[in-house]
């Protein structure tokens, strides 16, 4: 690629107009999709999503993208343009408006979404909401963002046309290509063509299923699944489990609920949330008696009942897991229940999934889970299809962990994009691009910020360290009070555990871990070591060795001197 | 099913023999295989393993079976009998020889992996190890059992035929139907057909594959897509990754590596280990130079060699997941490696491997985990051809989840198995079977037992709870010294924390919680509490409300008074 500095795009050196990409946040591997595009004096946020903790992040609620470049440059951020209603779209910008407030677009369903996180964290007046249509544009400094319709897992989700004087980028946010849509219409791609026409820039490509080969199901064959299950099934009671922002797999549910003359309740919080806002929007149709309160379930026969609840992914406070595990207030299993799993399952969740299954098992309901779920986004043929239509300059894989990316960077390839032309970015990474050249010229400060409780940003590495070790080992505690005058000890050594082991056999333990204490504590009087720091060391490492000697442990070992 | 008070079979009330079937243990879902068989004052156990911790045993480094039951009837154990080498059923041999002393009977690598098992803890002399040959039986006191070949991920491995006066039990241990196995001969069927003609009182059978349709695939298979991986990566390194003590699969890639003139080396500590012991006994058949040391890999080209490691299930201490996060001391990964996954994911792995294969793709490697594996176990075709051969009188679904159990359950009705003649079992369940009736008679002590380190059993639900409540808040510390004559506090409070926030937030957060403090003893002593369990609670009342105000946390907050 020749000399890197003739790349410096920012130096003058360079004569066509320079569109800059900068995603956000750091951790791709499980969401938190933010992405910044910056002309001259403009910057918009595409998504502004969180990210849930992974197993070694003890204690941690979620995770928001740490957001210092657009704070550097607060004074550009022209506004946050949401592809679609997704938390990891949408979660965090609760946080992030109240940093940096700005105007925010997206499609009706979308906005009602975010109203709804909104009414729970406030923001400043300033954070306008903003419904565009699929079809439309907003000007938004130099650049011109045109929303695409294309079709996902939830409702009104869009592409997006981000359009500058550098050229045209093609963002397709999550996507799949469905001919037979059950809200809505198929994907725009008369429009991705007519841009592919003009000349895309560079596309920004959903890789979630590029390693799938083909294309991925419509939505619409759940529908007969549910059918034919419900068919199956006239004398018992369904429960339905999936996601809760999955409108259209619910108005599916619906649809087979009004053909065999069932009720539908709906249990979970999230769920009722977003059939409440979907069904006030028109994007969920149910005649006027078909959705009843989860209390008048009682006043039908089971056969008569179809029960749509969260939990599909086995979480331990969703309903399902609380119904499984017989503590759910309102409902209770029974041999007369069928409960579909209408869901795929989000790496990381199988055990708890398995765990459901069991419980449910065990209660004797038959559990279905095959054939009862198709993905939302686009399998290797639809991406292709993609390529095909924009004909872009270059490529940048988004969406999905490195493996993905690297797998769609060949299927790029493959599609006539020269490799020099693809870019698997970083987090941080500023890739500038103009229609002659493309390079990453700077790296931003960015990351993933822990949210535990109501703290920001307050829990890091250290404190995660610590979680660890106390969850692995557990906790001695040495407490002893020296008199700084005689310089003897006159109370302690007092010895506590927390997390080592039962006290029924600590006592013993400890009277021999006090033994230890004291010979230590002898040997550096004796040693003439009365220094607070000294002693505290001395204690921890004749604890800690002979714990290790005894026991093969290592928990942590915190020594109290205090003075009097 | 009746009154049940006649199916006590104990009682004298019954005629014809009885034999018990004890599975002792407790957490079915992830192995740890022991089935105790009893008649008269015999007892035989059949397999010993472990299991491997779930994700909310803190610091637990495995789950050995509880023995209560055995220990209480010490007298009457006369011997282990264990179906294959995998440490789910050999496992916790070193733990229980060492409670209840007897010989051990199994076929020749079985006993070399247990040799090995024993090196590192030795166990009393009194129990022996006695190999014994499929086709070969063992008399321990009323029980006359048979070893009869089976195929397995494992070579040697055997079902066993329990013959006793109330008639044979058919155990199969873990098994598979494979008619072209890479080491030995095709499952002796025809041993399984001549119990089924002369009757089989129960059969014990494999469910983990229940719900696999049709039949598992040859290992063979799996040797045919390693020469095409090989064909086409002439000028690549090949690491292959697989399960160590899977010997079958281990020779193909030796098989393999002959073929296309690679020699092949060896990492991690548990392959070398049963590749040596394999090796010694025939079980693995190399050409003399074939194998090398992993320090002469550098004397070849890469393109002339394999590399066979451990690691996977991406488990973080294992040689895969070191080479590909670069810490290892003697591999790197490049552009130039193929890594083969030649497993299966093991449910809960699924986060870790996806980790590792990022890692090396992200280092240029290509990863290859397709067609690279086939199950040890059998599927629903395999097992209903056990069935059709056997013709059990009762059916007792054994190694799986629940719903596994429940599903074989449904299928052994399928083939004819009455279904009051079916039986799930839960550890400690007593079933008693005769000729004339069978029945759960009985439920005995038993469950796991944490290991943590040399500690067996010291670790119960009360230390899991503090390591859980310590890893998600992390922990406050509130120190004081109190002066029992004047009453006074003379130190303190001193405040400690632990995984709660950054040092550097701590600061003034600390300032603000000696204040809740210093508050709350000036108003226990004005209200004259000065008994220092009362103390202690207050304080620990007092912080924890100000923190959940304040932060919405919870940590663990440990007061300390020491009165001098």
């Amino acid at each position: 690629m020749g000399n890197k500095k003739k790349f410096l795009f920012d130096d003058g050196t360079f004569e066509s107009p320079v569109v800059k990409v900068i995603p956000l946040g750091g951790l791709e591997q499980i969401g938190m999709n933010m992405t910044a595009f910056e002309y001259g004096e403009t910057i918009i946020v595409v998504d502004c999503g969180i990210a849930f903790p992974e197993d070694d992040m003890l204690g941690i609620d979620l995770v928001i993208p740490d957001i210092t470049y657009l704070k550097e440059n607060a004074q550009k951020v022209r506004g946050y343009v949401i592809t679609h209603g997704h938390e990891d779209h949408i979660g965090a910008l609760p946080y992030i408006l109240n940093d940096i407030p700005a105007n925010v677009y997206a499609t009706k369903l979308t906005i009602a979404l975010i109203e709804n996180k909104i009414k729970e964290h406030p923001v400043p007046r300033k954070a306008k909401l903003k419904e565009i249509s699929c079809g439309q544009s907003v000007n938004l400094g130099d650049f011109r963002v045109e929303f695409i319709r294309t079709n996902h897992s939830i409702a009104d989700s869009a592409a997006l046309a981000i359009n500058s004087p550098a050229g045209t980028i093609i963002h397709t946010g999550d996507f799949k290509v469905d001919y037979t849509p059950v809200y809505g219409e198929t994907i725009d791609l008369c429009r991705f063509a007519e841009y592919g026409k003009k000349g895309v820039l560079a596309l920004l490509c959903d890789s979630t299923n590029v390693m799938r080969p083909g294309f991925t199901m419509s939505e619409r064959t759940v529908g007969k699944t549910f059918d034919t299950i419900f068919a199956e099934n006239t004398m018992s009671r369904i429960i339905v489990a999936t996601f809760s922002s999955n409108v259209d797999r619910i108005q599916q549910v619906i649809n087979s609920a009004e053909k065999f003359g069932r009720k539908v309740a709906v249990e979970g919080r999230s769920m009722i949330n977003v059939i409440t806002a979907a069904k006030e929007l028109g994007y969920i149709k149910a005649a006027e008696n078909t959705l009843i309160p989860i209390e008048n379930m009682k006043n039908y026969p089971e056969e008569q009942i179809v029960l749509i609840t969260t939990g599909s992914q086995g979480e331990a406070m969703a309903a399902l897991s609380r119904i499984a595990a017989n503590i759910h207030k309102k409902v209770s299993i029974s041999p007369n229940d069928v409960v579909i799993f209408s869901s795929s399952t989000i790496p990381g969740n199988e055990k708890n999934i398995s765990r459901v299954i069991n419980e449910l098992t065990m209660k004797g309901a038959r559990v279905i889970y095959q054939d009862t779920h198709v993905s939302g986004h686009a399998c290797a043929e639809e991406i292709k299809l993609i390529y095909t239509l924009t004909k872009p300059k270059y490529a940048i894989p988004v969406h999905g962990e490195y493996r993905h990316l690297a797998a769609h960077r060949d299927l790029a390839i493959t599609m006539g994009v020269p490799k020099e032309n693809t870019f698997i970015l970083s987090a941080g990474d500023v890739l500038s691009l103009s229609s002659e050249r493309a390079a990453i010229t700077d790296k931003v400060t960015t990351g993933g910020i822990l949210v535990d409780g109501l703290g920001v940003g307050d829990v890091g590495n250290v404190v995660l360290h610590d979680r660890q070790l106390l969850s692995e080992n557990g906790l001695i505690i040495v407490a002893i009070a020296f008199d700084q005058a005689s310089g003897e000890i006159i109370s302690g050594p007092d010895i506590i555990s927390r997390g080592f082991v039962y006290m029924k056999e600590a006592e013993e333990l400890i009277n021999e871990l006090t033994d230890v204490v004291n010979e230590t504590i002898d040997d550096c009087f004796y040693r003439n070591i009365t220094d607070r720091v000294k002693l505290k060391n001395r204690i921890r490492d004749s604890l800690s060795d002979h714990l290790w000697k005894k026991m093969k442990r290592n928990p942590v070992i915190l020594p109290i001197v205090m003075e009097v």
